[in-house]
């Protein structure tokens, strides 16, 4: 068994499909997105997340976008215009994922090498150049995932928080792409998935993807991740992220500094699952990260039969946390695992 | 404004009415319990919930039940027979307050004191002894506020896991009567209430109260609260709890022993606010306390509108957690704030 495909290019190349994350686990539903709206609201609204995901969404969204453009409008200039304005909106949908603007930023270089050629030679160029994001996602997770199973060994058990998993990425994901390995290679794990609220990503999704693998899964609330550190049962802590700035402190869902604090008070390995391109060596320090905040309704009425909060109070809703990098055991890449000071 | 009242004696006593918490925030409705096992069932099913008031309706409700035996049979060994049971069965509805056996054995005391006397001398006996649990339990969380608001100033910021508050007992609560008393006083602080999952209790209860009692008050989930300690938004934190081992280890909602390795971290002081009745000197140390684990359904579907969690997937729901006594800066007691080793 396998969790369904979390997103690929319609035949004939006009819609990217995703999988409705935000009806997950009970409902397996496809959206074919063929505007530019659509792609930057399934973006908005987590029909589509997870870092690696969210780019090849936007990258495939910008090439079938420009596409149309091109079919209405053969002028270079308003071409041009039209590339940079719709990646421009694009890039606003998430403003902390680093991999977002990272991917917007490989089309335009192909457009760069390119604009001089016919409009219909850029767009199977950024065709080409979307595609090639989407498969090096996979093979960048794979390598991910053959890294980390290298730290793994029979009936560990491992912590994980939010979903940085085969549903974030293409397939394998970042966090779970070692458990996946592992899972091949017949290394029996255990695995927690914190629930993740208020989304509830570990819940509905990495809960979810891997019970549908096969893979001992057991779901906890995030207020007990102590606990099962506390009772030696944990081994590792494995998380994604969306942005790793230079100095290592990391941005990702809002719950994993506390969890690497836990980590390391238990004197558990805390390990960052991520592909280089999630690091921004232009970010100096984690300071310097935009955390988006989101809907106080997530808090008090998402996914509720009746209000969970007196109607009116405050509530503070970041969704995401900067874990310092000194909390950090090491960064899982394509390339093995690093720590900072990176040399990129 | 203030919050409801939590439970109280009707007249003529015959029933323990209590404000049922499961409906909380939207429904404020109280219910009569007449009989023992609908006291039980409010226990363990949580309409009644928060240590003082556990122990507060246990022991209303052991009265109201030997007074129902009583007008049936005069006989002093059936009697007898009748407290003992009633005793062990009201003890069994929630194993990890200790507040429950304490009132429990508060009544036994009073009957052992009284039981050569007429059975209509008895029951008068224990009618007292249960307003006398419950009248000193409102001074008590009234002491408890009082020396734990000699530690706040203006603008203070608090985080709180779970419901110690006015609604976890007769008047004030615990954990809350500091923020009470010093609201009183004119000392206006900030509170950040953890939502507490899975049953919500910060949500429902802390926010609710607090809001109704005009606070200022900010709900986040519980995995944000390593990112308003580390934003300087927090001076302390107050919990209450379920049951102190003698060596200062001391069982809460679970949560409360991450948000203490946080506290820790953050060099931020944590308090437990507690009668001197919830320590237990019989227990040694944390690791014999009973953790009672609730359902599944607690975590993948109560509340929601659809399933939550993929069916069948494994869930760990322990209800409480044991926080290690080193990461405990105090205990505020109604004597004053105190250190292990007790001298009790």
């Amino acid at each position: 068994m396998h969790p369904p495909q979390t997103l690929y290019l319609d035949n004939p190349n006009s819609a990217v499909v995703i999988l409705d994350q935000t009806l997950l686990p009970h409902t397996i539903k496809y959206l074919h997105l063929t505007t530019i709206s659509q792609v930057w609201t399934a973006i908005k609204d987590l029909q589509v997340r997870g870092a690696p995901a969210i780019g090849v969404t936007a990258a495939l969204g910008l090439y079938i976008h420009m596409k149309t453009h091109a079919a209405n409008s053969a002028d270079p200039a308003a071409f041009a215009q039209e590339f940079k304005s719709a990646s421009a909106y694009l890039s606003t949908a998430r403003p902390t994922a680093v991999n977002l603007d990272w991917a917007l930023n490989q089309m335009y270089i192909c457009y760069q090498a390119n604009k001089h050629s016919p409009i219909t030679e850029i767009i199977n160029s950024l065709h080409q150049a979307a595609q090639d994001i989407q498969t090096n996602d996979t093979k960048i997770c794979r390598r991910i995932g053959q890294h980390g199973a290298a730290l793994l060994k029979h009936d560990m058990g491992i912590l994980t928080h939010c979903n940085a998993g085969a549903l974030a990425a293409t397939k394998y994901g970042t966090a779970l792409a070692p458990i996946y390995i592992a899972h091949e290679q017949g290394i029996n794990l255990r695995v927690y998935a914190d629930e993740t609220r208020p989304v509830l990503q570990g819940a509905r999704l990495t809960a979810f993807e891997l019970h549908q693998a096969n893979i001992d899964v057991t779901l906890i609330c995030d207020n007990m991740a102590a606990t099962v550190m506390s009772k030696g049962l944990i081994d590792a802590v494995f998380v994604g992220c969306d942005r790793v700035a230079a100095n290592g402190d990391t941005a990702n869902k809002v719950g994993t500094h506390g969890v690497a604090i836990l980590a390391k008070h238990f004197n558990i390995p805390f390990y960052v699952c991520a592909p280089l391109s999630t690091i921004d060596m232009s970010t100096k320090t984690g300071t310097e990260i935009i955390i988006e905040e989101r809907e106080p309704a997530e808090i008090t009425s998402l996914w509720y039969t009746s209000p969970m909060a007196p109607k009116g109070v405050k509530v503070y809703n970041p969704s995401f946390d900067v874990t310092t990098a000194s909390l950090i055991t090491g960064f899982i890449t394509e390339i093995g695992i690093i720590k900072p000071p990176f040399n990129l």
